[in-house]
C-alpha cells in the first residue's frame, strides 16, 4: 500500500532490486492481477508474502450483512493460503449505523471469529486483529487498543488468531509495553508494522501516515520493544500518504528502504 | 466556544433568555472584553461561570518556555478567581519539537503542577486536567486517557487538581467506567463536558466536534455514568465546529439547549 502506484510486477521487481525479501500485499491489487498469477509471480521472484490485507468488518448486526462478511473473510483466508502467507490482517469494523454499543460490536467480532478461526487454522493462516487508533473507533474499527485486541484473540488458539502491532495506531498508549509482554508470551504477535505520526492530520484522517522518521515515533525504540518479546518475523512499513502516492513509486520504495536501514536496523 | 460568533454580552443575554444558568468561558474573549468587566457582566446577569478555558501547555523542556507557561497559568488562575469560577481547564501540551518522550512530557506536567496547584488552591480554583483524544497526543496534549489524568491529579489535593470528563475525548475507552469510579471516589471530577463524535473528521481534526445527538455517543448513558459517581455540577456542551460557527449564534444556542433537554435530561 505504501507504493500502490506500482503494479504488482513492478513492485516485485523493485523489491528484488532493493534486496527486500518480504512484501505485505492488499487484496484488491492481488484480485485484479489474479490470485494464482500473483502467487506465481512472488514465488518465482523468491519473495515472501509477509501478510495479506485485509479481512474483517465483522460488526454487522443485520444477518445478511454478517453472512456476506463471513463469506468474504473465508475468501480472504483462501487468498492468503494461495499466496502462502501465514497472516491475514483484520480491520474489525466500526459501529453499525445508529448503534452506540461499542462492547456489543466487539462481542460480535469475537462471535464471527469463532466461525472463521478454525477455517483459517486449517489453511495455515493466522487471523491478525489490528487495533486501530481510537480516531477510527466509530467508522472503521471498534478495537482501539492492544489490550482489547488481545482480549478477543486469547479466546482462540494462537495459531488461529493473533494481533497486529502497528506503531501508528498504538504509539500514544502507555499500556503497550505491558500488553506487548502479554502478546509475546502468548505467541500472539502476528506482524509488526511501522508508520510515523505526523500532523496536521488530513481530512478523513486515513491518508496521513508519515514516512518513518518524519514524525513523533521512535522507530528503533519500538523495534526493541517488539523484538524483546520474541518477535523475529518481518517488519512492514505501511504508509497511506497522498504525498508519497503522488511520487515515483520506485523512488519512494528506495527512500523507505533507506529510512529503514538508518532508523530501524 | 460553541457559539464563539456571539459577543460576551450577546452570550450572556442569550443564556438569560434560554434559562441557561451556567456558562463556560474562554480566556481570549474574556481578556478582550476585560476580565473585571466580564466578571461584572456575568455577576449582574446572575450567571455562574462553570469553568474557564484554558491553562496548560506545560510540557516545555526549554527553561524560558517553561517559565513563560507557568507565568501564563498563574494569570489564568487569577482570571478564574476574578470570574468566581472554581475550575480552570488545562490542556496539558504536546511533545516538544524533536522529542519522542511521552512519559517525560507527562512528568513535566506533574512538575509544573507542583508549582501551580498551591497557587490555585489558595485562590479557590481547582486545576482540571483534561485528557484529550489520543489523536492530539503529539501536538496538543500528551495526557490521552482518564487513567493518565488521574495518575497526575492524585499527586495533589483534590481541592487543587481534578480532571475534566469530556465525552468527545473519552467515548472510545473501555477503561472509563472503572476510572470514573476512581475519579468520583476521590472528588476529582471538576467538570463534565459533552460533544458528539462525527465523521469524517476535518483537516487538522480540531473543529469537527458534533452537535450532541448527531454522532456515535449516547449522551444520556454518559450522564448516568458520571452522575452515578456523585457528580452534581454543571454539564457543559463544548463544540468546536465550523458549521455551527457559520450559523446564527442564538439559533445554535437554542438548538443546543433543545438537544440537551431531549437527549441528556
Amino acid at each position: 500500500m505504501t507504493v500502490k502506484q506500482l503494479t504488482l510486477p513492478e513492485l516485485v521487481a523493485a523489491c528484488g532490486e532493493l534486496g527486500v525479501g518480504n512484501v505485505g500485499l492488499w487484496r484488491e491489487p492481488v484480485q485484479e492481477y489474479g490470485v494464482q498469477s500473483a502467487a506465481k509471480l512472488v514465488r518465482e521472484a523468491g519473495l515472501n508474502v509477509s501478510t495479506l490485507c485485509r479481512g474483517g468488518f465483522l460488526t454487522a448486526i443485520d444477518a445478511d450483512e454478517r453472512k456476506a462478511a463471513l463469506d468474504d473473510n473465508r475468501r480472504a483466508i483462501d487468498e492468503a493460503a494461495a499466496l502462502d502467507t501465514g497472516v491475514l490482517v483484520l480491520v474489525s469494523g466500526g459501529l453499525p449505523a445508529g448503534s452506540y454499543d461499542l462492547p456489543g460490536a466487539r462481542e460480535r467480532i469475537a462471535d464471527a471469529l469463532a466461525e472463521l478461526a478454525p477455517y483459517a487454522g486449517e489453511r495455515g493462516v493466522q487471523l491478525a486483529i489490528e487495533p486501530l487508533h481510537p480516531m477510527y473507533a466509530a467508522d472503521r474499527c471498534v478495537v482501539s487498543t492492544l489490550t482489547q485486541a488481545l482480549d478477543i484473540a486469547e479466546r482462540f488458539p494462537a495459531s488461529q488468531v493473533g494481533v497486529v502491532v502497528d506503531t501508528y495506531h498504538l504509539w500514544w498508549d502507555d499500556q503497550v509495553p505491558v500488553q506487548l509482554e502479554r502478546a509475546g508470551r502468548g505467541g500472539r504477535i502476528a506482524t509488526f508494522q511501522l508508520a510515523d505520526w505526523i500532523t496536521p492530520l488530513p481530512e478523513g484522517v486515513l491518508n496521513g501516515r508519515g514516512q518513518i522518521g518524519d514524525g513523533a515515533i521512535d522507530m528503533r525504540h519500538w523495534r526493541g520493544l517488539v523484538e524483546a518479546q520474541g518477535y523475529a518475523g518481518p517488519i512492514e512499513v505501511e504508509l497511506f500518504n497522498e504525498g508519497l502516492w503522488a511520487r515515483d513509486g520506485m523512488e519512494v520504495l528506495a527512500e523507505t528502504a533507506d529510512r529503514y536501514r538508518t532508523l530501524v536496523l
